[in-house]
């Protein structure tokens, strides 16, 4: 359809289309939604964009994203830094900063180890952990990779990395809150059984 | 959660979720999927944003966006310019000319008629299309607005003010291709049924 739409709507369309979860209807939608709206929103959007990667880098202890290096985190006396919490995504840190419930710090991996999609262990920040622990002040790393296949291949693969350096452990497994046993899977079912506990009045 | 995300990384999402359909989690993982992926990738969506608004405008006959006034469409001489499809936003002239079918030229209105909202007549491009149909050369306008309340209102609107001036038509009601009959509902099975038509061999 030459004509109807101009090129640099397209190119938007394309742009958008590219990221994750979005096809080329939303990404239409979203370009016609900023054509209609002030310019500042836009503008504002592609500064952010902009922004984003300029001031933006990996914190040479955790590897999570950060403004300043060490991050806040890694800088914070009041942590714990013999205890480090190994996650996947940075999104993974947010997610226990909420709890508020975890006062050591964190190591990122960015990834898991997916022989499918040719995420090797090289690829992620794996040595970078072995080193920060083989340095000796780390009194506990806690595996806090997602549960599934690549999850769990991943804290295997650092389990033999790091045995007897260290005291390893992993999150429990057992039922979510809220959930209803009627549903739930037999791999949860079976990990909550296997890690029962003793009841405390 | 101070120290877990980064203020640039926090703008970013908080600008799209501004997006409509976008929610704060999508936003999130947005933002995370661009820092993840090579800095071009982030530069290249600013880049498409900035020159969104920079090279675009509204065509002065037909308010559709264009990057060159006239657009592509009322300048092509091999149209019919006697014949104004109207409608309500850029992305409909995009559906009408993926038909390959209509060789006239179009009226965009950027919005309908809609008092909950604040969206008066004035608000729209109605005036100017008046004013292109009152200066004569034109044959025919279809109101091709959306069916439904918002779009009916405009279009008996722009009835009113064209009334005697020129031929109006209207998008045919009925249903549409690939429709079960069976869970159609009443208002376009009333219509099918109002605009039934002869069979032909």
């Amino acid at each position: 359809m030459p004509g109807a739409i101009p090129a640099s709507v397209t190119r938007l369309i394309d742009e958008f289309s590219r990221l994750p979860g979005i096809g080329p209807k939303t990404a239409a939608r979203l370009t016609y939604y900023l054509l209609r709206t002030p310019d500042e929103n836009a503008l504002a959007l592609a500064e952010a964009l902009r922004d984003l990667k300029a001031t933006t880098r990996y914190c040479s202890s955790c590897y999570n994203i950060t403004e300043q290096d060490p991050c806040p985190i890694c800088s914070d006396e009041k942590r714990d830094h013999e205890m480090i919490c190994v996650v996947e995504e940075p999104l993974d840190v947010v997610a226990f900063e909420r709890t508020q419930n975890y006062r050591g710090v964190y190591h990122v991996l960015h990834g898991a180890i997916n022989p499918i999609e040719g995420v090797g262990p090289d690829q992620l920040r794996i040595k970078e952990l072995v080193a920060r622990v083989s340095q000796g002040a780390v009194r506990e790393v806690i595996m806090a990779t997602n549960v599934g296949l690549e999850g769990d291949a991943t804290a295997m693969y650092i389990h033999r990395q790091l045995n007897g350096l260290v005291r390893l452990t992993r999150l429990a497994r057992g039922l979510p809150v809220g959930a209803d046993l009627e549903y739930a899977d037999s791999i949860t079912l079976s990990g909550a059984l296997e890690g029962r506990q003793e009841m405390h009045e």
